[in-house]
């Protein structure tokens, strides 16, 4: 084993730069080496001002108030009300070309929209025309709070799903629908009141816990759910499982087997591979995206017509039937904050609200970067739940930004949230005159759109890269969907997310200790492991330790180092190398300390000075070094127990050692 | 600013080795620098083989079975036998010498563990003789299993204090004496086989999530807690509230304060003063560690002899009564495995369970610490466990080893565990003929022995030292203080460890991102809040990322580089300095990356170049380079977007520019 002699030895260096065009050469003589650097405390706080410091990089990570300063109290209020409502950000440079890109993407949207609608508030177990109150009042409010130019608002897919699946578990549609109803808005109501309160609190971060790996298997546990339960319509079964796991499913289409009608299921298979055409054009070909915008309406004008033009001739096919014409209805004296449901609806909220934000910052998110805006998660958060507050009293159940229509919108070319009004102003169109043209949808076709809007949510590429790349993301992912598939959404969110969480405090309670040896001709140290060149020194043991020290693996930590040491020593006696005189741990990776983990420091001294060894810390970070002080811990660590690079320990002890043999 | 030429650009190094006395220099000359190394992967390794290393950390960290390695298989059993009855370890070396200093610690913790017995049986509501019982065939059992040599074991304050809590809440000591016995010795029962489980499956670990903080603050509260409980014993009041927080026993202390007699209380203080100063004397005088160890058992005898004397004057004082004699029933036929409380016996067991072990295995660190010999915790566990369920079946309580017992037993002078079995053979001698004296035993004493022992639980010094060098673990401490004395014993223990887990949490979803400078006359990049010293190096933006990049702050790194990245281009408008043109991201201290941390870095290089700005990784650690391997990811980074350290990296884009401009 070699020590390169220029790391520990060499004295002098020749100036001999390598200039850099940007970089000033500083002009002294370098101060021959090798110089030892002492390791520095980060300048003193106070607590208050580090607990501000803290709270501030906690709930303002952005730091909002940054575009205040300095400027005349006019311009504050302008920026804070443009803060507030950021459609006057963009609304004084609107002009009429924007508004021409604006009206063709509202209305390509407001045709994807009209047949989502109606066929989404099915899937909740709504009134067909409630999800086209939720598709004109939220985007009107969405347009003036909203900061994502190209989210398209509207009910989705997943929150009615799991709105119906956990309403319909405790109250019956059939028999008490003011009931279902109005438990519906009031979970509106408290998935709004939600979402904006993290907005508010800036909690935002904590939808950050429902990691991609854990929606790629929700969406698709979700999208198959969604599509059996569409089984219903698409074979025109009459009486069926209001359960949302796939046994009672599927138990369900066998019992009612006899129920189904050739007819319907004719027309729902015709149409269903429509939908999929169409589908499968748009993404081969991108530029065709309207092919698949255009399909569900034109899916639903002809099958209104086949319906109408064979309506003496059978009445197997289930159809919409009458909807009641005008603008959304108040709804606020439907909401109840009393009674046996309450619970009920505060859960349901919560849960939706969460899915819906959830989608519609990702959305929003995707899209921005897409054209390089920001998009203030935050805000975002105040901006949907104030409209799912609204909606809530206009008839109007959870909304959200559809992935799927709002890439129609971005493909459509929209320019800013004018594209929501447009579609608003067309779905309010629809609502006063076009009502009763609905009357002979067949529910099939719907049931077909649904089947088709869904199926896009198995990501079965991205599962397998989760595979690929990180098998633990793959768990909770596998989790998430067969908690959704065979329980029920809540228990597969809880356990897709308690995955995520276990494995950060796995990494914590069990974090890698790694060897480290010199790079010869540097002054680098590296893990041996990934640097096979990486040569260890003799009477050395030097160790990264990978993780904060905690009190969840202080006790690992110090018994894993321990083994170290006794694994190196016996090594050393049946090689007969030199002994081991000097363990050095390396805490760059260390980036925080609590109590216990001092005290395994202390322990671990301790330990080690039992057996003959020195122990020296290198490069604790900033905190680490502030509690090392605090704690008084490195007084016992005797003349110097801390370097700045392991280099510098390396050498500073050798000569120690050579000067006092 | 200035770079220090003999970082980026010594091309020469002189050898001129400061030789060290066990490290053999290179012979060769050193190639000349400046050379970029290559960052390299990880040996590969298949997902099973990975796996397989993984779960030997989780689960065999302290690789067991090293020591059965290139063994005859004679010595294989031998050694597997031993490792089953550690007593088989030491009792071959067993001599005389050791014999007479575990009978004289024996005989001491005797004296202390026969009144600690009775009264904290007493504190679980349990009939006094199941207290001498519990210090008699646990300690057996133990002496057997267990791997400490200074354990003293038996029933404790805490376990005993929570059992009595749990219990009493639901079912009534009065009125169903039986019925709270057969629950107790259930709850013992699965007490032992959720400790021995734990051992076996070695999740061990899970009691590391019990900080020290929280320890602290929850001793104390229990001790306060017990302390007031005590008034029932010291005031002699006989109705008393069986709750535990403090609110109802200090009302029930105002209420029946009639009921208070003035000999009772009399005695009580004397003995109660007796027993503290004689505390405060072995506190102050280690040595005199014996006056402490006698009070106890000098306060029962004085305080019995002192009652029967009195017996004709006054009634007042409430006694102990008749005890049965003999040696322990058993009680198997009392377990019960179904009926209502079936689940209150778990839950108690689980609870006490886990603060029994964390006592035990504290305690048997500690002293096995300061003697120098190692105990293995999952074996522990199984020790504890089995002597529980044991226990349970002989009409013994949960047990564990004692803090203030198994000091005396140190200080006395134990060698090994054979001063457990002079201890039990102590307790059998009186079980069999000395139970009749503890008649006119007055329970006011065993107040005061409780108080004396619980006092030392409230160590407010350790809780100024949390405030001092740790705030969020002095939150911790206080929530569970709190949460203990104004709550419950369970949900003070929830809420303290939900706050150090959701530290952790908050750690890794708010991580640090700091900024590095150049220490001149080095290859050293550190903080420069840290280091002064440290000097910008014009056109780079240099930050260290301090956390793994997970899900959970995937987002909020990307948002925070970025505005790193915009307040630096800001500063640079405002003081005209060159402009920004790369971003190095030092990755030492992200020690793992998942899916969304790999999403975040391709979405921040593409928001980088959208500024042209370059983005670089440095030094990659093992498992995060494998990660950005599988996933593609550096291939989108062009040419050389890794490299092994910042000075390199600065280094060969700085000529790279220079060479094209």
């Amino acid at each position: 084993m070699g020590l390169n002699s220029n790391r520990v030895g060499a004295e002098h260096f020749d100036i001999h730069g390598t200039e850099t065009p940007t970089v000033k050469l500083q002009t002294e003589i370098p101060i021959p080496s090798f110089e030892i650097h002492e390791v520095r405390l980060p300048p003193h706080q106070t607590t208050l001002h580090k607990l501000i410091h803290r709270l501030s990089e906690i709930f303002f990570p952005d730091d909002p108030l940054s575009r205040f300063r300095n400027q005349t109290s006019f311009t504050k209020s302008l920026l804070a009300f443009q803060c507030l409502f950021p459609i006057f950000q963009w609304a004084p440079q609107y002009n009429l070309t924007l508004l021409r890109s604006d009206i063709i993407s509202g209305l390509t949207i407001a045709s994807l929209a009209i047949p989502q609608g109606i066929s989404y508030a099915k899937l909740a177990s709504l009134p067909p025309i409630v999800g086209l109150y939720s598709s004109f009042v939220p985007p009107l409010v969405y347009s003036l709070l909203g900061s994502s130019r190209h989210l398209a608002v509207g009910p989705v897919s997943i929150a009615s799903l799991v709105m119906g699946s956990m309403l319909s578990g405790t109250i019956s549609v059939a028999q008490e629908p003011v009931l279902y109803l109005g438990t519906a808005f009031t979970a509106t109501f408290f998935a709004g009141v939600f979402q904006a309160s993290l907005g508010i609190l800036r909690l935002g971060f904590m939808i950050d816990f429902l990691s991609k790996a854990t929606l790629v298997g929700f969406m698709a546990g979700a999208a198959i759910i969604v599509s059996l339960q569409q089984l219903k319509g698409l074979l025109g079964i009459v009486h069926f499982s209001n359960q949302m796991q796939i046994i009672p499913v599927l138990a369900s289409v066998f019992e009612h087997r006899k129920e189904c009608s050739w007819e319907t299921i004719l027309l729902g298979l015709c149409f269903l591979a429509f939908l999929l055409i169409a589908r499968h054009i748009s993404l081969k070909k991108p530029k065709l995206f309207w092919v698949s915008a255009a399909a569900p309406l034109t899916s639903v004008i002809l099958s209104t017509i086949i319906v109408y033009l064979l309506r003496y001739k059978t009445h197997q096919i289930a159809i919409i039937g009458e909807l009641p014409k005008g603008v959304n209805p108040p709804s606020s004296n439907m909401l109840s904050f009393h009674g046996p449901h309450l619970a009920l609806a505060i859960k349901t909220g919560i849960v939706t609200g969460i899915l819906s934000l959830t989608e519609g910052i990702a959305v929003g998110r995707t899209f921005a970067s897409l054209k390089n805006y920001q998009v203030d998660g935050n805000k975002e958060m105040m901006a949907i739940g104030l409209m799912n507050i609204a909606g809530s009293c206009s008839s109007c159940y959870v909304t959200s930004g559809s992935f799927s229509r709002s890439a129609v919108n971005y493909n459509a070319g929209a320019q800013t949230a004018v594209s929501n009004i447009i579609m608003a102003a067309t779905v309010l169109v629809t609502l006063l005159f076009l009502m009763p043209l609905f009357y002979h949808t067949p529910n099939v076709v719907l049931a077909a759109i649904i089947i088709t809007a869904v199926i896009g949510l198995i990501d079965y590429q991205s599962a397998y890269k989760l595979w690929k790349v990180d098998k633990v993301d793959f768990l909770a992912c596998v989790c998430s969907f067969f908690g959704v598939l065979f329980v029920s959404v809540p228990v597969g969110l809880t356990i897709a997310i308690s995955i995520s969480v276990l494995k950060i405090l796995l990494h914590v309670s069990r974090p890698n200790t790694s060897l480290l040896g010199n790079i010869p001709g540097t002054q680098i140290f590296h893990n041996t492991n990934q640097y096979k060149e990486a040569l260890r020194v003799p009477s050395f043991l030097i160790l990264a330790v990978e993780s904060p020290i905690y009190f969840a693996n202080s006790t690992y930590l110090q018994e894993r180092i321990m083994r170290w040491v006794q694994e190196e020593e016996e090594h050393i006696k049946a090689n007969k190398g030199s002994t081991l005189k000097c363990v050095v741990l390396d805490m760059t990776a260390v980036t925080a300390i609590d109590t216990s983990g001092l005290d395994t420091l202390r322990e671990l001294r301790k330990m080690l000075e039992n057996r003959f060894l020195h122990l020296v810390l290198v490069n604790p970070v900033g905190n680490v070094m502030e509690k090392l002080h605090t704690s008084k811990i490195l007084d016992s660590f005797g003349l110097k127990g801390v370097y700045l690079t392991v280099g510098e320990a390396v050498a500073d002890i050798s000569s120690l050692w050579k000067a006092q043999p």
